[in-house]
């Protein structure tokens, strides 16, 4: 790492949240080109049947935009090289990999350019994922962990694999049988030949074809329930959660692991940071609390943290020796309570009396109670109107009702801004979330009384504007649905288990990030493979239940939205694969339209993303909340360990 | 506990394994009843369109054994009675529990007996899954554990059902639109009224629905898939991986702290009977080693364990002090491994270096070999045979093939037992299983050359005897294909993970207790409930495919079978629904067929065994797992607290 006073500056400049801001947003720009690009997802359905032809961007725009993020790219990786130096950049795969998809993804735009856009493939598209891994150190650090456990997962993989062809060999002589036999027809419905038995057996590890796959022989003779029991004992009980205990063997301590890294990497910086600021002393033994205060009004830190120390600081004048030096620091790890802004203070005791009921917790209960009464009363409109079609619903009560609510929600807010004044008002999530959601509410039942004017019985106006009455008093209803979850803050178990997954989202966004890169990477193959193989037959008409297609087949079911013709179809498409029931339809159907070789796709993103993804993130789920419950007992020694875990 | 000479008699004649025996014979003999009685379960099929009236018991002849039952019962509850007394029996609910169950069963079956088997409903069969749980501590113990969890569990079923009813609404009122309009074909649909909406997002919360439900909608505008993966993302990767991790959590050291309790009893017992052997010598400060010895020859104890302990006694003179003593039974938590017995002595050196060969691991791994060759051939020729019906394939090769392969199987066999001796190939399992496997394999074999003779092109022989020969053949490729599974051993993953699950089942008898508790309870009143409420309509053939009913029907998936009108089909149709893939169709059927209330039936199901059960299943395996990761790090501290954790 190059030290010299302009590359420091390029360092900080580099690290500026201005400069990681405008990286990130070029991430951001690259990976929704996929959105635009030419099968573009700009139309509102990918239904084969009703689509239009979307708007397609002309050729040169998103390519434009393309260059300018390569661009950004490219200078991201030349500061990189030249901080670390070449030396450095030769032994950092990542960083080589980045200069490689830099280079490849040039060419590849220069050959899209040249032939004016209609190129078979672009590869680079599929390169694209790779910015937004290497960007983020906690992905790398994710991907290694993952790689670690392959071996383990790759023993489980050949056990179920063994347990798959074992079973099918046996199902495959176990089913046969004289003709109109149950076994016979069993045979001739899911066990045909070797692949299609495979397949059958494959799905029904995953149970989306339970009852279905036993049903021809189990209607025969009940013995042949156990055949199939036993595969899904075996198979799904077993053999799928010993992945999940592996996986999960390999994650644990993995959050804790990163967690002392990062303790130890700010300890190391502390103690640098205390050997430079001692040698300004005289004595080189100790640090002037005055030095500290002047290098930290230099530094961008969080600013509740920031105070807090700098107050520590304020109150002593003796020299700081490097224990106390580190122990400053330690507040870090605590989470600062902010104070709450003071109540206004008011003269008149009536005044004091009303703020004294009006800020108590009694009044936010009512609050509660008055949001839970509106939810029952719209529950109970929705009973009520549940056989009557919209445009012939009276919406006289509800409306008055929800003018009723809405107005105690107002009379509700400007009483607490009165009781806490406008700063404590605000100091809380909670409020300010009510507080938005009663202003929205409040726009919407005045624009809904100017539009329509009051409502009276049988109170049934024209549409007017955007919207007409139905759909405003829906929309406000929404809101209010919404604006239940306010209660959630208030009740004590709902509260913890709502922070822990707050806190899980924070540390899950490695995990997330790599389930992106997946789903980019098999959405881009997959719309080059499968992009225009589903088409509508010719003689079909419309008409839902046309009765040809056989029960359960991709058409019966009306599956054609979910195919890979644009971007944000694929992405569904891949969602449903990876829920995992009745993927059979998507895997019959695409063998049928493209080919047998199809299924490999399939089987392979049911590995990567249901097998694999979903046990992982069960593994982190399970981490976080069990290092959740053990904190207490857990964090004591991990603060006390001073430089025991230094190598 | 009494004391005295004849109790302690009483009390080690109750504990010995042929009375234990005893009373489990009975426990299975009263529980199999159900397969036997009034809806008996002696019909080869349990679909409404194929089966005959079976086989009824006459009245008294299974009210006569369940008599015999009952009776050992009073027997065992009044010796049980009798050794705990009077004082600590009416301290114990479960004593008291078992005397209840005992008198209401007994008043139960007298009026059963005396209305002629005619009663309308049997309470008792009800309560006999509680002779099962009451006879063993372990699954008490497991009972307690679920019942302290229970309140957390009840929270986030609480956050479930918060979440269920806020989509639920939401979607209602997202659901409503113009005619023949995407959302309202979707409300016309799924979320046609309340109860309707709910159990759409109840099932979509098990993913059985997951794209048909969101197929109408998403058809017309694709941002109407946001709610429903927003929904299946928070319900069921989130709140249903949160209950997971809390039962768990619950779970954790569940194992590790029945481990400890039973290794503390263990030490309290060594220590009582150092006491008591102590007081024998005139000194009272150790134990004659002879004592010991003699003690031990009365005591029924696992003979390995014995022989062990024996020898370390009679390789000393010295009185045993306590510590020694006790070190002595941690014999007891070693395994022992069992001395192979010699093999043969040969004088030839031909015989010597025969021997040599065939004891050698490669010619395992030479048997092997084959047998995944001969699993090779019957692959090739299922998959040539595929598309020829069973009566026009020609055999004439695998009946060649298979009879060498054989005649390999016994001479490997022949080999080993030459070459290991005769005790030497009896004492490793793998052995047994693959001798047992090929004599089996012979004597069909030499059955189907003596009925059909040898084969030959175009061998088509007429059925002789019980079996065809094409029968003959597909019992001898499984047992071919079951035999392959002696390779397991020799691959050191798969026989790790092996081992691991069945260590797994031995301390999974408590867990598979319960659920076999929840199975009977939940079959017994599904039986009372819906018993014959699934009937074939009137006018409907036994075609396949008649095309009235609708697509997903119970109908016309011809779930016809899976019935609550015998023991054993209601088992299998409660497996169908712990499964949860495509539930909603019995949902829908048992509505359409007794009436909505019978949803409760099912959801309670559910909860009970897909979410509960499963869950706890997987905290065991994981529990399993990770324990028998960390044994090296944790038996040492285990063994190290002698008296640390004694009360």
């Amino acid at each position: 790492h190059r030290m010299d006073a302009r590359s420091l500056w390029l360092c900080r400049w580099y690290y500026s949240s201005t400069c990681q801001w405008v990286l990130s947003l070029t991430i951001f720009l690259i990976l929704a080109l996929a959105f635009v690009e030419t099968p573009s997802s700009l139309a509102s359905t990918s239904d084969v049947r009703y689509r239009l032809a979307p708007w397609e961007p002309p050729c040169g725009l998103t390519e434009g935009l393309e260059a300018l993020c390569l661009l950004v790219f490219t200078a991201d990786v030349s500061v990189k090289g030249y901080l670390v130096g070449w030396a450095q950049f030769r032994k950092n795969p990542w960083l080589l990999a980045y200069l490689v998809v830099l280079l490849v993804s040039l060419v590849d735009w220069i050959v899209s350019l040249s032939l004016v856009c209609q190129e078979p493939l672009r590869v680079r598209r599929l390169l694209r994922p790779f910015f937004l891994l290497q960007n983020s150190s906690m992905m790398k650090k994710t991907l290694k962990c993952i790689r670690w456990s392959l071996s383990e997962m790759a023993s489980v993989g050949l056990l179920l694999a063994v347990h798959l062809c074992l079973f099918t060999m046996f199902g495959m002589l176990l089913f046969t049988g004289e003709k109109d036999d149950g076994p016979d027809r069993e045979r001739l419905t899911y066990f045909r030949n070797l692949p299609e038995a495979l397949t059958s057996l494959l799905v029904l590890l995953t149970t989306a074809n339970n009852p279905d796959v036993m049903i021809p022989a189990y209607s025969k003779n009940r013995a042949y329930a156990i055949f199939f029991i036993a595969f899904t004992l075996i198979g799904s009980l077993f053999l799928m959660n010993l992945l999940t205990a592996i996986i999960y063997n390999q994650f644990r301590g993995y959050l804790m692991k990163s967690l002392q890294t990062s303790l130890l990497r700010r300890r190391l910086g502390t103690r640098a940071a205390y050997k430079v600021l001692s040698s300004l002393t005289p004595q080189g033994v100790g640090v002037k609390p005055q030095d500290v205060l002047q290098v930290l009004q230099k530094v961008q830190l969080d600013s509740d943290h920031k105070e807090a120390i700098m107050e520590k600081l304020h109150s002593r004048d003796a020299l700081l020796s490097a224990d106390e030096f580190q122990k400053l620091f330690d507040t870090f790890d605590k989470r600062v309570t902010k104070e709450h802004p003071p109540r206004p203070e008011y003269q008149s005791p009536f005044l004091r009396s009303a703020q004294f009921l009006f800020g108590h917790r009694y009044f936010d209960y009512l609050g509660n109670l008055m949001a839970l009464g509106n939810l029952v009363t719209i529950c109970v409109f929705l009973v009520l109107d549940a056989d009557i079609r919209p445009e012939d619903r009276d919406d006289f009560v509800l409306g008055i009702l929800n003018c009723v609510f809405i107005l105690y929600y107002l009379l509700e807010m400007l009483l607490k801004v009165f009781a806490l004044g406008l700063l404590g008002y605000l100091a809380s999530p909670s409020n300010v979330f009510d507080g938005l959601l009663t202003i929205v509410l409040l726009v919407l039942e005045i624009s809904t009384l100017a539009a329509y004017h009051f409502p009276h019985p049988g109170w049934k106006p024209e549409m007017l504007g955007l919207l007409s009455l139905w759909d405003m008093t829906r929309l406000a209803n929404m809101l209010i649905v919404f604006r239940f979850l306010r209660i959630i803050p208030s009740m004590k178990l709902m509260a913890v288990v709502a922070s822990t997954i707050l806190d899980l989202i924070k540390n899950m966004r490695a995990f997330g990030g790599i389930l992106l890169v997946v789903y980019y990477v098999f959405a881009i193959i997959g719309i080059s493979l499968f992009r225009g193989v589903v088409v509508l037959p010719a003689n079909s008409s419309l008409a839902p239940d046309n009765g040809s297609a056989p029960c359960g087949s991709y058409e019966q079911l009306e599956y054609w939205a979910n195919n890979f013709d644009d971007f944000a179809a694929a992405l569904v498409t891949l969602w449903n694969v990876m829920v995992v029931n009745n993927w059979q339809v998507f895997l019959d159907a695409f063998q049928r339209f493209v080919g047998p070789w199809s299924k490999i796709y399939f089987v392979l993103w049911w590995l990567v993303s249901s097998v694999v993804w979903v046990n992982l993130f069960l593994a982190l789920i399970l981490e976080n909340f069990l290092h959740k419950w053990d904190r207490r007992g857990h964090l004591e020694p991990l603060a006390g360990d001073s430089g025991a875990s230094s190598q």
